[in-house]
């Protein structure tokens, strides 16, 4: 593709999800820079575009439009002070909640802080006075960036009518030559279709009666529950999934998975066996209905990523599209208790349940496995299993990020306790866990145990101070292995050179002395055979404890690999 | 005083300052809320004001000004959109590097972001495109505002004209009403005149031959250098001080008080002797010189304050103003080197040398006192002096802020080894103590001395992890008073109810635990009298070793005040 296909399928792109965002009028003030957008925009046959030359009146020209129609107004000026000429109307827009949608041309980043002529800096011109900044990519043929482009575009128009309404800014590099292909629209040229419902409390009734039907429609259907500590959208959730009849993907941190042993449509082993080719290829939805964050399964993303014919549907609240895959096809700005309250009266229930039985056997098998690798291997995922089957029922857990949270992910199957598991995946961070643990402990009042590795143990040990201060029951298990041991599975791994002093980072710290440091009980734990009884003599501790694990980073790769091929042996034979 | 007077008196300030600094141009477009600047200007008989309706031409308008004067224009609105019409202008302003002196009008802090008309948020309103903002005070009677005022004027107008030169912006509220009171000026109005020497690399040769002048004629002056480690600007202050035989009170962190034992114009133990009524009565400067950034002593601030009558020179570089007294009346911009190389030609030997000796002689009764109390008593400070007795000579010192660089500063004389302090002065904070420390070591390739708190040595415990990976020669000493010492002498101290809580936060750590943990030589020394040999024990080793010392916070405080009261009696007796 050369370089004027390129920018044309861009921009292309960018003004049909604009279109479906419900834009239909657009003010341009002459200029060069932003010669793609106002071409393409005056030469889309949907768009109806006002000329007006002078950029302060052209702002508050749209603001008045805006006002009158309540629908998003884009503005489009070249780059430098012209876009400074906004900011009278975009303030003005900004008080009024008047949706403005404001597109600058800027110059490419090689052009930038160089003395280029009228390449003034953009990012966040309007500061506080927009909804919402983004600057984005510059053109390319990539699948990705088409998507960042139609979902930036669905989300900007979005951004402008979501209460309070306002104005919003894009800014976009574009290199010479600027001039696009014109008179070649066609809605091929739009990758994905993206719905925006405004759900605030109430999902509108048209908007149930779409989805409901969509839900009626399909049998294969699959329900994905991410990191979410929301009690009552959890139970919601298990209502939908019962009148829709799909599997419920939970993940460990939706609070879901103490449920394991009461719902059947839960499924917990989709980590283990969706690292198969098999299954990846025989269990393929047709929709996705994904409610809370991230899921913290990668072969799980993994699946979803090349699923680009299935409805992906994202229930969620928030400022961040939470959607890194770009495969979202449709966004329901809705509280999930409302979404499922707004579907259920249209719900009908499925003749034909095979879809559901499949996913549970290959369930049934993979947990079989995994249930067979705790009770046999020496690994950290043995030791996590035991760990977790020793835990008091109905125990509060805080797991560290990087490999704890994943082998809890693993591990934690109907043949664990039912447990309450936290964890930070706000940002993923390995710091300040122990003082998390300690202040869910603090609030809870409930023993909590925290399950952490050693480099996280280490970044928050300063943490341990207030245990002195304020008495909570914590036992915290320290998996030590000497290291990062996530950074062994990756492909860094290989080149031996840098890899023990840029990732491994062995601390090499004896625990002992900061159990010590702050006065709490210690016990240490040499192998996977003294997990059950090492933890249960934990059940009747009181105050803060500490459990240091030892276990090797290199054995557990191989030992953890070793399950995955198992796995996807018996989910073969199940799905053959 | 009534709410006109305050207004008016607050305003006047601002115009007279901002006429010394070359301000003769302002730009005015009508507006309610900016009634006291615009009426005020208009009114000042040095002062030319143009009005012109819209702000956008308005600033353009100054813009050309400005381009053909090379000097800053004032501009002044009301608050609202008005100030978002000057964006372009103040655009164009940024890149072209001409001096505007953006002033807008707004709403006091009780009508901002309530839906008071023409309220819009102008903090930081044109964003990067300024060099500097600030938000004004509300109008107020107190000399503090006043100098606020008068230095935020002289900065603004000096900081516009500043390579490279560019626009600044300065938001004004204001109270309703808004009249001043007309046709009284006079120079009175003015609490201080504020000279601003462009320095850049070289010092002009008028202010050179003006600031050598005053130089000169002056017998009672003093030089204070504040922290700086750059040894050539220290070298230049010793020239000149010779050269004008003023006194030079040599802050810890100078690097100058290695150079006690040879150069007899550096005085140390001011911080000691300036607590003394009666030594701050006698040795009230008429110029005071100063280098770096502020000093440690907190009674050499409070020693500064009141000389409302004595010129104060800041020679200085950098973004702040250093400041923080309002007692700087002429700042000077340059680099200390060219400084005092510009004034050298000039100066000439005093005849009379009765004012530093006076302060050496002052000086001598202190340390005296100093040496004897290290001698003979068993607290915090004896122990800090017998360590830096019992130091190697030419060491690096590492100090930690709160109580260990007071303690510096007062005990570390000229019978003290000679020794190059550091310390973090920038944010004076307790954390990363013990890595900027590590940082220290590995850099100079030297034996490196940290002096240390507990609750510092804590607060960075974790930074010793890469001692394992970076070999370096570092000795830790923590003086354990088991929490914030500093606070102790507060007056929040008498409030017994709340204060170990809240402030003495005793961490009732055992270092030793910490020392294995990281696998550090450990010493513990339980009383003064083990200072001096456990000190020299160190200067063999290799490594990172530990060393704590045990003090007793509340005994400290009593101790420390007896000393203060045995010097200012000495010094009485020197001075009467």
């Amino acid at each position: 593709m050369n370089h004027q296909e390129i920018l044309t399928n861009y921009v292309s792109a960018f003004i049909q999800q604009l279109i479906n965002g419900g834009v239909t009028k657009a003010v341009i003030s002459p200029g060069s820079r932003s010669t793609p957008l106002a071409y393409l925009l005056e030469d889309h046959p949907l768009i109806d575009c006002h000329v007006n030359v002078d950029e302060r009146s052209a702002a508050f020209y749209a603001l008045g439009m805006a006002k009158a129609s309540g629908r998003p107004v884009v503005l489009v000026c070249t780059s430098g002070t012209a876009a400074a000429n906004y900011f009278p109307a975009v303030v003005e827009a900004h008080y009024a909640r008047v949706p403005l949608l404001v597109l600058t041309a800027d110059r490419p980043h090689e052009l930038r802080e160089v003395g280029a002529p009228q390449a003034i800096d953009q990012l966040h011109l309007f500061g506080r006075h927009v909804k919402w900044f983004a600057d984005m990519a510059l053109p390319e043929e990539s699948p990705a960036v088409l998507k960042h482009v139609t979902r930036t575009a669905a989300r900007a128009a979005a951004k402008t009518l979501e209460a309070p309404m306002g104005p919003v800014h894009l800014n976009f590099p574009f290199r010479e030559p600027l001039s696009p292909i014109l008179g070649q629209w066609s809605m091929d040229a739009v990758p994905q279709t993206i719905s925006h419902f405004k759900g605030n409390k109430e999902l509108p009734d048209s908007a149930a009666v779409s989805l409901s039907k969509k839900v009626n429609e399909i049998s294969r259907g699959i329900i994905i529950v991410g990191p979410m500590s929301n009690d009552r959208g959890n139970e919601a959730i298990l209502k939908f999934a019962k009148a829709s009849g799909f599997p419920v993907l939970a993940d460990p941190l939706s609070h879901l998975r103490k449920e394991l042993s009461k719902e059947d449509l839960l499924i917990e082993g989709y980590d283990a066996f969706l690292k198969g080719e098999d299954a990846k290829a025989k269990l393929q939805p047709d929709l996705i209905i994904r409610f809370g964050g991230m899921p913290v399964s990668k072969p799980l993303l993994q699946f979803l990523s090349p699923l680009t014919e299935a409805s992906h549907w994202l229930i969620d609240q928030g400022t961040d599209w939470r959607d890194p895959l770009s495969s979202v096809t449709d966004y329901i700005d809705s509280e999930e208790v409302s979404f499922v309250e707004g579907l259920l009266p249209f719900l009908k229930e499925k003749e034909n349940q095979d879809w559901t039985e499949s996913w549970k056997r290959v369930n049934q098998a993979a947990i079989e496995q995994i249930a067979q690798h705790i009770q046999e291997e020496k690994d950290e995922g043995a030791v996590v299993g035991q760990l977790l089957q020793a835990l008091p029922e109905n125990s509060h857990v805080v797991v560290g990020n990087s490999m704890p949270i994943r082998d809890v992910d693993t591990f934690l199957t109907r043949s664990a306790s039912p447990l309450t598991v936290w964890a930070n995946r706000g940002a993923n961070g390995i710091d300040g866990v122990v003082s998390t643990a300690l202040g869910i402990a603090v609030e809870t009042k409930d023993p909590v145990y925290l399950l952490i590795g050693d480099l996280s143990m280490f970044h928050d040990m300063n943490g341990l101070l207030v245990s002195k201060q304020y008495p909570v029951n914590l036992h915290i298990i320290v998996i030590n292995n000497n290291g990062g041991g996530i950074f062994s599975f990756l492909p860094q791994a290989q080149e031996p050179k840098h890899f023990e002093t840029l990732f491994g980072t062995p601390p090499a710290l004896d625990f002992t002395h900061a159990a010590k440091l702050y006065s709490l009980d210690y016990q240490k734990i040499e192998s996977v055979e003294g997990v059950t009884a090492g933890i249960q003599s934990l059940h009747d501790q009181q105050g803060v404890t500490m459990t240091e694990i030892l276990t090797n980073r290199e054995e557990n790769v191989r030992v953890h690999r070793e399950l995955w091929k198992k796995v996807q042996n018996a989910v073969s034979g199940v799905l053959s």
